[in-house]
């Protein structure tokens, strides 16, 4: 079980490494390219299915000039071939202004395990909502 | 898996049951009480363990009069004793006054197949969070 926890906690980071450094091809190794992925950024709609994530992902980073993430209250779950991290996201990024801002949100992220290749965990759902009065 | 996905979507139609009769009792039903459980309310922080889930909901409860939720855009994913719903829950609340108004918030709810009791399926992680813009 440690192991799989390692693995998911692994596929977890490099969704945020990717998110950090803004690399789409990165982007896409983390996420199963399938129709029942799912994103919610915060205060947007859903979206569903690969393209859909994709196009969000690319709209983000284009407006995006600096982006970090500290991962505070992280916990991965497991069961069998599916597990869920939920974590607090306190982010410092900027946008078309040279000024840094902060903000906190609440995320849940749902793994797959890649049935082709059975180490590595594929992101089915991405959940990350605005948290009130913080940051 | 037809089978597993009705079963899915039933433990998914009880929570919105529980919610709009506002009966903590069969809310209690409804969720695994545990550790490991995550509930986050639109504009919420993400509260952790089935007491905090069981307070928010009372809390809730309380506070609302009338609560009726039109669901969209639902799909049920199941993956071994795993499943993940996501959809769109249109919402007509009153709150104090007799007001009633209209909000729209977008959710992902995650259920584990009850080992002790395999037809039903215990709600672990509910996640919804406020779509801007909208309702």
């Amino acid at each position: 079980m440690s192991d799989m926890i390692e693995e998911v906690h692994a596929a977890n980071g490099a969704f945020y490494a990717a998110l950090e450094s803004r690399d789409l091809d990165a982007m896409g190794a983390v996420w199963e390219h399938s129709d029942r992925i799912v994103v919610t950024h915060p205060g947007w709609p859903m979206l569903r299915g690969w393209a859909r994530v994709a196009g969000s992902w690319d709209a983000i980073f284009r407006n995006t000039g600096y982006i970090q993430f500290v991962l505070t209250d992280e916990l991965v779950t497991v069961v069998g071939d599916t597990a869920w991290v939920t974590l607090d996201e306190n982010i410092l990024q900027s946008a078309e202004s040279d000024q840094l801002s902060g903000s906190k949100a609440t995320s849940v992220n749902v793994f797959v395990r890649d049935q082709d290749d059975p180490a590595h965990w594929r992101m089915v759902v991405h959940h990350a909502s605005p948290v009130a009065g913080d940051g």
